[in-house]
């Protein structure tokens, strides 16, 4: 099969990834690194720890794609065959290689060591055919360290001059994929310019652009035009721009305005405080969190007068305004910010059901208020109740500043 | 390529999953639960939007395996080519099938249709050669419902003699992958028995066992047998087995010995909350949790005493053992967990490094306080507080009951 300079295949070898009782961090990570690089990667696999179809993966992802990159299987345990498949797979016998960290690992020949200022684990690179198979190691920490500082330098080397990123992805939140679609028909249809693809992701709308079609000095300037259109019709729903997440946005405007934040989470249990302390550097924003579980708790820590839930339920606008307010009194912070639902899968009646949420956000004026309904288990109602909140304050920030 | 009547392969469709941009759910879902019903799950691959790519990795999946999941590319949107991809895989043409909810979609002829109550997305099955091509939504949520409700019932009836579950996992906490295999090393080295594989994870190590040498009828003994020997090496290193979390079993502990918790976190800024109020029901031991980011909260929430942070720092034993009093007796409970610590990137010195972190356990006696020095960047370092700081409360409740 012949194939294109840069398409890449991504193999994940481990048994214990096979099955999903253990998340493939690495595939994705290296994918991202790659697609930045300007890679298209066409084939991503997840191989079991069996020396047969290691060898018979990697001899299908060496016939298709000019960079083959493995992780996994390199250590020196039983049932790591990563050294051994490749070597048969590229025709190289192993050897002793002295550059190598542990002397006692055989390597194919003709590699070239790549490691980490830490030294900690190491892989190599193996020029073959038109193209390189680079094999690193499992673990995601040491993966990461020997991507960063030896492979990305050495593949920006050899690829550079295709190394010009063509995409950029514009994120949404807010808006459902038919209503962005609707926004967005006539791109969408109109062909020829740059390419968007639209994603439904847990954090909203993801809007892809690729400008491949383009020579490369033009790129920038048509990915600018196409993401400004697309920005001009979305509005304040875009909240980024490739890895950017709504809690370092958050953080950014909150440090930009000189602003403290307070949360009071109820249904949420913690995870906007966590996706908030994600952000490093965010004690410069974030003073406190509470996340008061227990009514008597709402009464007693935040001051939310008993009342309130005794007439309006814990899960209420009223509620919601009076725990913003609470923890943004204690906390003398510039916002208070609070959440109360019902996560289920329990706790529902008709009145309010699973998945229903009112946010709070108090700031130097009065309380703004919201609600939603929203679907699925526990852990995604939890998690679109934080993103939702984050966004009332974002869009809070954005049209104060 | 012959293949063993209970090999699968999993293939995810869909060029938003390849390059990273977005995690693949469906993967690692699937695997866990081909895995409940006894099938060796010995290929996951990713494959984008792209109709020739699509068919040469159906045609190779079909060639290996006997039963073939995919998921994603079925709806109505333009890059969505698996049921003509399939149609061409298993050479059976595309007809309109009129149980198919959206009765303008084709699909390949003799499918039977997969779908569930809620009946939002649908799927299919296939009968090829000697095994089955299933083609379920890539939406995970709408993929879960037809899952659980369609196609497990399915399998389980059409494969049942070789449903038994054949293995078990035991998950560990608080010892390192090399002493817990010094500490099981006979039973390791020793052949023709349960095989055991050892895996480190994010949440500790854990240990799988298959038992799929023996017959039938005999596994649950083997299994049983191999289990109480390691959980006699290991002790309360072993929190739980198979999928549960350290979380659920810390609450199961609480409610059981009619406990409350109430938690005061500071670099884990709400993750330990989050991973509590994950557990369903958790509001019958769960307080409230204060994530205490700056002094000024610590002392005014929490009433740590001024002059220990003062004295001995934010990030130190005494701050968490006030932490740890201070949180139980504002909410009442009966027990108060304390972390504090450095998650980096900056902040810290040379006698307080980045992955220091304090925890404090106060109960009815005395407080308890620990210490540990973790790796790795600021999300790691966070989760392995959390871990550390739930498995403290974990082992002080197995210990007391």
């Amino acid at each position: 099969m012949a194939f294109k300079m840069m398409d890449a295949e991504i193999l994940s070898i481990g048994t214990e990834l096979l099955d999903g009782s253990v998340a493939d961090e690495n595939g994705p990570e290296l994918g991202n690194s790659l697609r930045r690089l300007g890679f298209r990667i066409k084939w991503r696999a997840v191989v079991g720890d069996n020396p047969q179809d290691l060898e018979a993966a990697l001899r299908l992802a060496i016939s298709r794609a000019s960079l083959v990159l493995t992780t996994g299987g390199l250590g020196g345990a039983e049932d790591d065959f990563t050294r051994k498949a490749v070597s048969l797979a590229a025709g190289r016998r192993l050897i002793l290689n002295e550059k190598v960290p542990d002397r006692q690992a055989l390597i194919p020949a003709r590699a070239r060591i790549l490691n980490s200022s830490k030294g900690s684990g190491f892989g190599f690179a193996l020029h073959i055919k038109e193209g390189y198979v680079i094999c690193l190691p499992g673990d995601p920490g040491k993966m990461k360290e020997i991507l960063r500082e030896a492979v990305i330098p050495f593949l920006s080397d050899r690829f550079k001059r295709l190394s010009a990123n063509p995409g950029r992805i514009l994120r949404s939140t807010g808006l459902t994929e038919s209503e962005l679609r609707g926004r967005l028909a006539d791109l969408l249809s109109f062909e020829g310019t740059v390419d968007i693809r639209v994603q439904s992701v847990r954090e909203g709308v993801d809007i892809h652009l690729e400008a491949r079609g383009w020579p490369e000095g033009e790129r920038p300037d048509a990915l600018e035009a196409v993401s400004g259109k697309i920005r001009d019709r979305l509005g304040d729903s875009v909240y980024g721009q490739d890895d950017e997440s709504l809690e370092s946005v958050v953080g950014r405007l909150l440090v930009e305005g000189g602003s403290t934040l307070s949360v009071a989470e109820s249904c949420t249990g913690g995870l906007i405080g966590n996706r908030l302390t994600d952000v490093p550097g965010s004690s410069a924003f974030l003073d406190h969190v509470s996340v008061c579980y227990s009514n008597r708790s709402k009464v007693e820590m935040l001051g939310v007068p008993a009342d309130v839930i005794r007439d309006s339920g814990a899960v209420s606008e009223a509620t919601a305004a009076a725990l913003a307010k609470g923890v943004r009194q204690i906390s003398r912070t510039s916002f208070g910010l609070s959440v109360t639902g019902i996560a289920g899968p329990s706790g529902g009646s008709r009145e309010k059901p699973v998945g229903l949420v009112y946010f709070g956000l108090a700031g130097a004026g009065d309380v703004q208020t919201d609600s939603s309904r929203f679907q699925g288990d526990r852990k995604a109602i939890k998690f679109q109740a934080s993103q939702k909140a984050l966004d009332m304050l974002r869009r809070h920030l954005m049209s104060a500043g």
